[in-house]
């Protein structure tokens, strides 16, 4: 029989826990026998949601946690007292091996802090980077890092440029992707002092396959699988591409409801259109992976519904499947910069 | 009689040179009666576009540049052995005080290094950012810097968020204008080292209108007037907004297309929806300044039409009536950092 992935899911965290949490779980264990869910959180909510739906016997179990840690509360606190949340319930479980992963739509800092601080990180990483996928229009792309570190260093860049590679090729069956820094041009002598410094690592790097530098105006069209930052940048692209696109959408609807003829006209584009920006729905891949950690730490927008639970869920089997953080382990240690 | 407005235009900068340019300028003198414009260049392609309109009489005078500084060259290089190139010219009649303004759509690292060096900073300015509009759903904001000073220290962020109130207060008509700092988070003690330190500085600075953070989620809904950035962050909004709306658009024409009942609403939707995103085309606006150096200097596009020329033009003339530079002066002297 083929081993059990264990997945624990924070039940209370992000804008629709605990029902999306639940449902998304529901899902994923219908979609998948082979993963086995524990749903932390306020036990007597989870129970009624979990009420909701046929009986999936023991392929989800419920795991009771009292406290919960508020978006607004300051993480490294957070992480420290609310010892019984389900934010902190979870990473245990992943640092005491008794779940392969842990997916949440809760506070981003206790995340990103609980990750570094309970789970730890693999030996020889120096920072685990958030790594979301972002849409693009030939598909997605992998944004890293993303909000976990602000003010990297040049070989923190390097090594999330490795790991980016391991998880795109592996997780996304992306052969041989494409490696780009983000800068503000595309000759070398361009960017700033980080930029310039990583640069020639990247290139000089052994075995990824770096195209250069990626202006931002290239990012949606897709030109680089794997697009290396810092923690600053990544977090203000990955938030601009939201506004933007919020925006602009929100523009579209208001220019079709102008007239009475944009109005006829609506009702007949409106199915064609939905499917095809639906290609810009970055809830269908899942989550953000936290890379570099001893497990998996997969962080969902707030906003997040069932679809992206599952999703998230999904993409945990495939990460310990393809053996990802062996992969990180084995190559990460050998790095060209301090030539260990 | 009121005094002419002397603008000096970059006849060989830009994609669609020197066509556009020489359209762009030929439409601002139609536009107004008291500016006059100097076109540099290559004095027989220009005469040759020039040729096509009717006669202007004096108000547009052709200045012979033999050489042109290409997009690809290193600007310093270019600006100190190009001495007849039309940038040169341009920015040394500015120094001259020959004209008021300079509008380029050349080489962006040739105009920042041109300017900077040529015409030189006003008394009491760290660093002159380069500050373009960009559209939000509200109207527009102005993102300052954006491009010109990578690395900045917190000093110069605090004089940009003067500078661009002064601007979108006397230029914009925008009264009491709110500025916002980039940031990743909402709350004060987010962000990174740079971000941290300007934050205080920018909360205490007696006379602007500091509304605290801004994620760059919020910055296409409008949230804020003045946007405060170091430069390779102010890049990558800039870059990244042109580029997710372009992505977008073209997904929303090709969602259109897509089927045949979606293909008879296209045509239903067309005309109020092309209004309707009218509101995000950034050349309506001209271009960007570079602020604090004495005189004005404006880069636009690089695919600027003769709109956006035109524009571009007219906002010299707006600048100086309303003494921009004469405020900047009086203001950036009294500097609460170092207490002068």
């Amino acid at each position: 029989m083929q081993e059990m992935v264990k997945v624990a899911v924070d039940a209370m965290g992000g804008d629709f826990a605990p029902a999306e949490m639940v449902k998304g779980a529901v899902d994923a264990a219908m979609l998948r026998k082979d993963i086995k869910i524990y749903l932390i959180g306020q036990q007597e909510l989870i129970t009624k949601e979990l009420a909701k739906y046929s009986d999936q016997g023991t392929q989800i179990q419920v795991i009771h946690a009292p406290e919960k840690i508020e978006t607004a509360e300051p993480p490294v606190m957070a992480i420290r007292k609310k010892k019984q949340s389900s934010i902190v319930l979870g990473m245990n479980m992943v640092k005491e091996k008794k779940a392969d992963a842990f997916v949440s739509a809760g506070s981003s800092g206790a995340i990103l802090v609980g990750g570094q601080v309970i789970v730890g990180r693999i030996k020889g990483v120096e920072r685990p980077p958030l790594a979301p996928l972002i849409p693009t229009a030939q598909g997605v792309s992998l944004l890293i890092d993303c909000g976990a570190n602000v003010d990297a260093r040049a070989s923190h860049l390097v090594q999330f440029a490795k790991m980016g590679s391991i998880y795109m090729e592996n997780v996304l069956q992306v052969k041989n992707p494409r490696v780009a820094i983000v800068n503000i041009g595309a000759e070398e002598e361009k960017g700033n002092a980080l930029v310039k410094e990583t640069f020639p690592l990247l290139k000089n790097y052994p075995d990824i396959n770096f195209v250069g530098s990626i202006e931002a105006r290239d990012i949606p069209s897709g030109q680089a699988d794997v697009i290396v930052c810092e923690a600053f940048v990544g977090n203000v692209i990955l938030k601009l591409y939201e506004g933007v696109g919020a925006t602009f959408l929100s523009l579209v609807k208001q220019g079709m409801m102008e007239t009475v003829r944009s109005k006829a006209g609506a009702l007949l584009v409106k199915p064609a259109l939905k499917k095809t920006l639906k290609a810009f729905d970055a809830s269908q891949y899942g989550g953000a992976p936290l890379l570099g950690l001893n497990g998996l730490v997969v962080k969902t927008h707030g906003s997040s519904k069932a679809k992206e639970v599952t999703n998230s869920i999904i993409q945990c089997v495939t990460f310990k499947e393809q053996e990802i953080n062996e992969k990180i382990r084995a190559n990460i240690g050998i790095s060209p910069i301090d030539g260990e």
